[in-house]
């Protein structure tokens, strides 16, 4: 027998993707300066949506300085004696560029075999949405929710979220909850029902290798002199061992190595390395003892992401140049502070510096560190029991390559963990044009988030308060 | 007593300075097709003084096809008996950019302070025209040279001598000659009374590494692809020890240690090494149990000139790069041949190159040989004789780390070797903005030159035939 709160919410599915498509035409490019009426339409869109839901306590937030576009909170306490769940999605969307290459215009949606194409539908509108109206759903069948909601909903995620930890920080006691259910944070495949468990950290900077005051003529001075491409290249090649351990002191304290269990987990995945690779016309090449996805989910990496000097251009230029240019960024596991490990490379390289060439570093880049959902916490244990009532799978535990920064900014900030509960498919175009939301997405979507809801509901409180921290 | 043709040719310095600023007043920038009027003129005014001089047999030399600018032949066969010297110059110069830095028009030769400046003074005018007009005092004073003279004008010197090599071959019986004394080719240092004896060759190309057919992102590909910068690192570091020594098979095949003799003739230069390296802003490095000038002159080089790859731009962006560039050169010593040379670099780099990246080698640069000067040589003791008698010095033998490419191509082409006899000194701007000539080298250069030509006048034609290949 279909829940009654499901039922409704799939009976109104219509309406739903009405809402969808006004604030989808909305165009809130929060890069785009001159887009600025798009992000208060879309905010304007969602607030009286959350006013008509009954959410009480709606404002925006900006940190202490009041900087930053505002994120969009409301809250529905009605559920005392029940878990307080905070639901993160954004109303930000990325730049449509480029324009000459969507079939039809980026805030113009529109439905075409099963897909809703416009920019942000996926990311994150579509699955904001979802959650939206899944607690509509309960409010207008039950009266009230399972559980204690805080709706935080961003609008800066698309250009690297910089004023949500000041956010965090001037609204702790508003934001306070037991954990976070994401809207946002793609599935991996569209062919596996799994659960992102965990993303690596990053961090990075630049250098610049300098042997002499000025470029020099290798014929005047071949030979004599050093050359800071030689040096650089010597540096980044001790980065690396030939087996691909990095070579760094200290790079790896604090790294876990995978348990059994987790490797038995990893490579029960469904994973066609031969054809992945084939796709990007390479072949795998890492760290030695680990396989692919091993690799990718639970060690740690330094890249040379550029790096330059000396004549570039067409033709042939005898020149000593006088400096050499890196840009290093690296990838961080759970364990790893990403200061410390920076520092440990950055350390390396001065240490391997010969006597005859200086070195600066410079250009820090934001940085943060890795995130992994406990494997015990119990709205991830909620997220599970979801997905296999609704999908009849039990989920695959997945990780990502790369960085969240918003599970990594809620635990830092708020001591809090995070699930990641979207509904986009990784496959549906965002950040690139044609981006679309599959169609039959927003039933499953709302079927999980109904059963979650139930789900939460069931948790005593005080069993959240181990992960607390 | 000063020599009558000296005295002669002194007296005449007026007048050499005139036909000079005449000739530097000529735009012959052999680079630039815009200036081809300039070549032109700079052609007929020395054809004039050729004839003038009562040269013989002047014509233009082109290569086999009649591509190219034209050299400028002409010929005194006034000495039965005794040897045939092929004199060299080129009327051709650099272009004079940047124009702004000069203080007085390029093309508009003044004097200051005892310098002559304008475009082209120092490289090669004002040094051929001391040749010229010594060979015309020589005709005034005695009605004959005192040995039979061949003139080859080049006017793609400074564009690389594309033609050289084909108008040697195309006039082989035309120029045949005992040996070959140019006019071109600046001393070392004005403190210094030093003849040239060597040079450098060089090869090179250009590498590309790649490893994926496009660029990725270091969340996604991260740790489990290869990063083209690392692999191109690794194969550059692979070039040298960190002592500083070629680590490339067979590329040290052929090359002679330095003997105890030349070791103990470059010690005894006068050189410091402090200040040249504080100059440049740079500190001595290079091949571990060699001095600086023996690195410079006696031993081969391979330099990365340069190399890119990923992300160049401001910021940070987490991309692994698909493919890395660079550009390498090597300079070359006598005894190795510049395409062995060059195939075991690239052999070397393919066989280090990982199984997990492809390499494409492409870029070939133009290459020649080293060259040196017969210790020996009938022409070489000449010229040591002449800048004693007139110096009273012995003249240091010193080489250069950069190529000539005149003496390998004379070498190679038409076998004989090649003194360099100019009066330009190396601090004269040739190449820069306000190029200048010292007004007294004219004077030195005369009367040296009257002196060389006195010196071979009594050398036995036969004494070169050994040195001839």
């Amino acid at each position: 027998m279909t829940d009654p709160v499901l039922a409704h919410a799939l009976d109104r599915q219509p309406q739903l993707i009405e809402t969808l498509k006004t604030l989808v035409a909305c165009p809130s490019v929060g890069a785009d300066p001159a887009m600025a009426q798009g992000m208060e339409d879309a905010r304007r869109i969602v607030e009286a949506r959350l006013v008509a839901m009954g959410f009480a306590n709606a404002q925006r937030l900006t940190p202490a300085d009041g900087r930053g576009q505002p994120a969009i909170y409301a809250e529905r306490i009605d559920a005392p004696g029940k878990p307080t769940i905070l639901v993160y999605a954004h109303y930000d969307v990325q730049p449509p560029d480029p324009l000459a290459k969507w079939e039809t215009p980026p805030f113009e949606p529109v439905e075409r075999d099963g897909r809703l194409y416009g920019r942000g539908i996926s990311d994150d509108k579509g699955p904001m949405m979802i959650a939206l109206e899944t607690l509509a759903a309960f409010v207008a069948v039950e009266g009230r929710l399972p559980v204690n909601v805080k709706l935080l909903i961003e609008g800066e995620e698309e250009t690297g979220s910089p004023s949500l930890p000041g956010i965090l920080e001037a609204h702790r006691a508003l934001l306070a909850a037991d954990a976070v259910l994401s809207a946002d944070g793609a599935r991996w495949r569209p062919d596996l029902v799994a659960l992102n468990v965990g993303s690596r950290g990053n961090a990075g900077f630049e250098v610049r290798v300098q042997t002499a005051a000025q470029d020099l003529h290798s014929g005047r001075y071949g030979g004599i002199v050093a050359n800071p491409l030689h040096v650089l290249s010597k540096l980044v090649a001790s980065l690396h061992s030939d087996d691909g351990r990095i070579g760094v002191p200290g790079f790896y304290d604090g790294v876990a190595e995978p348990t059994n269990a987790e490797r038995a987990e990893i490579a029960a995945i469904p994973y066609d390395e031969d054809m992945g690779f084939a796709a990007i016309g390479a072949k795998p090449h890492g760290e030695a003892g680990y396989s692919s996805l091993e690799r990718l989910w639970m060690r740690p990496t330094v890249d040379v992401n550029g790096m330059w000097g000396g004549y570039t251009g067409a033709g042939s230029k005898t020149v000593i140049p006088n400096e050499a240019f890196a840009k290093l960024t690296m990838r961080l596991v759970p364990g790893q502070d990403p200061d410390t490990a920076k520092q440990a490379v950055i350390a390396h390289l001065k240490a391997n510096l010969p006597p005859y060439a200086k070195m600066e570093v410079y250009g820090d880049r934001g940085q943060g560190g890795a995130y992994a959902v406990p494997p015990d916490h119990p709205l991830l244990k909620a997220a599970v029991s979801a997905l296999e009532h609704t999908t009849g799978q039990s989920p695959l535990k997945v990780r990502i390559g790369a960085s969240l920064p918003l599970t990594e900014i809620v635990s830092r900030v708020l001591g809090l963990d995070t699930v990641m509960f979207s509904f986009a498919l990784s496959d549906e175009n965002f950040h690139a044009p044609n981006e679309f939301f599959r169609r039959s997405s927003i039933a499953d979507g709302l079927a999980a988030w109904v059963r979650i809801l139930r789900e939460i509901a069931q948790i005593a409180p005080g069993d959240f308060a181990p992960y607390r921290r």
